[in-house]
């Protein structure tokens, strides 16, 4: 294992307090549940948006806490869900007049983490509900999931409802928000190679040198099949028609197009993917209105890549281009 | 070779297609020359800033081209330098009233290039004037240098004559201020692993499974020492040793702290090291008060990480804090 780590078991809580370190007045980070809240929240005018979900794949959710975009993510070990308290002591932290939303990408551990805090925060009297995210058209069940999972496609849920909830919607309107948004968004990845949890110290699974697994899980779950590795066209081909071919997505439609980046390859390769997706998807009667290219949801140092696309309309194009401002960022 | 790729030979072509299309409103894609450019490029009203180097760095520089930072860069092929013609005709193009900076990282190939471009140009009567970046103390000399090399640190180089040349400097001003910042600015990298051009389609190098490359140049030369792999803290320790000695920071001295990835090392180990690196300088009496954490100047999907430090003043925390714009971005 080739990383940069003093003790594997202290990887989280080191990335955590590293984050924290390079944003001291925007951020607060809350050790004993591994949370990065936002330093300003609770705000009582506005809806608190919770993720958890495991690390492992940053940016999502720790480093997109921030103004339009999340309140607090309390992630639990690297693909592991949190544990339920550290999900109610967030819930508790940032409880707000105007209700608390947990998004939660859709995989069994999480869901069972986030039902138990939602249930005993409500004892508590908190206005707390929940928005699964399910974009993965690559297989219906998985090894880690009862439905779709939730993958890259997460991060259009989660800007449109931040920019929501920061316009002041209440939590039934911000939840309207993310479902439309969620309804209309699709998504499939493949991995050319796998990766190595720091704590287990060997890869998730093996790849031969010319095999790539298309339809990928971020935990490095089985996707549709194994294959041979062919060109970066053909790759897009079959992404393209997977996703395109899932909702529909037809001739006619402006769409947001995604390529995610799982955490080893290179941004040049994602914008080489991105060249072709366009231009096919042009080519379909589909124009591309909004691009995001680069890494918004991976599994650590996989080399691979995935396809989202979004369905836009003026209210979905206009929550997209919203301010906001996270510690993942350049400048 | 894993990657996404089609004919290797027009993987920078596509790429740069790639940035075009995601990009229609603010860049303008020149195919001969591999230029990217501000859309509204040349301004006679501002110096006009380009950058060459070669391909493989992504972002730098192709992704930094926008509002604030460059207005061109015409890279050559993965890890080479731009024929001369392709700077020489982008001078052409870029040519303003108020004069052109090159921004040069030190390396005999780009230099040999942008001074014939720049001897060409001045004999076309345009007023163009070249500004040299050598941030690494890894080495004095390298195998691809006389002198020592540009690295990471160039970002902050552009982003400060950027924001001199969108502020209405004039080219003298503006390289004043890049040579001030170049001036305070030092770096050093650790690969831990190789990177394999898509030309080449092997790795550059060899690195045994628990050894490192200490102080490697972004294009794989050699560094100070190949060494075991450590712990994340002690290569934060050589790392700060190196860059704090050398110009040297000093106790009471504030800084711009860069982590940045070289392209198959995940974000989460680059918090890591910045919380490490954050805490040892706080314990050195140094203050980080601003900080850059992700991909700046990459080396394909390389596993590794620099360290940057810039001693700043009111002047340079001014020309770093003002917008820009770019391709590379979250949102």
């Amino acid at each position: 294992m080739k990383k940069f780590v003093n003790d594997p078991k202290q990887y989280v809580p080191e990335m955590l307090k590293g984050i924290a370190l390079a944003n001291p007045d925007t951020l607060r980070y809350v050790p004993a549940y591994n949370l990065i809240m936002r330093a300003d929240a609770p705000r009582q005018d506005k809806v608190s948006i919770i993720q958890g979900s495991g690390s492992g794949h940053e940016p999502a959710h720790v480093m997109t806490v921030g103004k339009g975009m999340l309140d607090g993510a309390c992630p639990g070990d690297v693909f592991a869900a949190p544990p339920m308290d550290y999900v109610y002591e967030t819930v508790k932290l940032l409880a707000s007049d105007k209700g608390v939303l947990l998004l939660v990408n859709n995989y069994t551990g999480d869901k069972m983490a986030f039902d138990m805090a939602q249930e005993l925060s409500e004892a508590d009297g908190i206005n707390v509900k929940t928005l699964f995210i399910n974009d993965d058209v690559a297989v219906e069940d998985s090894t880690w999931t009862v439905g779709r999972r939730g993958v890259a496609g997460n991060f259009f849920v989660m800007k449109a409802v931040g920019a929501a909830a920061e316009a002041g919607a209440d939590l039934d309107e911000v939840i309207r928000v993310g479902e439309k948004v969620n309804s209309v968004t699709r998504t499939m990845g493949i991995a050319l190679t796998a990766c190595t949890p720091p704590a287990k110290g060997s890869p998730l699974f093996e790849l031969g040198d010319d095999e790539v697994e298309m339809g990928v899980g971020i935990h490095g779950e089985p996707g549709r099949r194994r294959a041979k590795l062919t060109s970066a066209d053909e790759i897009v081909d079959e992404l393209l028609s997977a996703v395109v071919g899932d909702l529909p997505y037809a001739a006619g439609d402006k769409v947001a197009l995604m390529i995610n980046g799982l955490g080893g390859t290179p941004i040049s390769e994602l914008y080489l993917l991105y060249g072709s997706a366009h231009e096919k998807l042009a080519a379909m009667g589909i124009e591309v209105t909004r691009s995001y290219v680069g890494e918004y949801c991976t599994s650590l140092e996989m080399a691979g890549a995935s396809l989202t696309l979004v369905r836009l309309d003026d209210e979905i194009d206009a929550l997209l281009a919203a301010p906001a401002e996270v510690a993942y960022r350049v400048f």
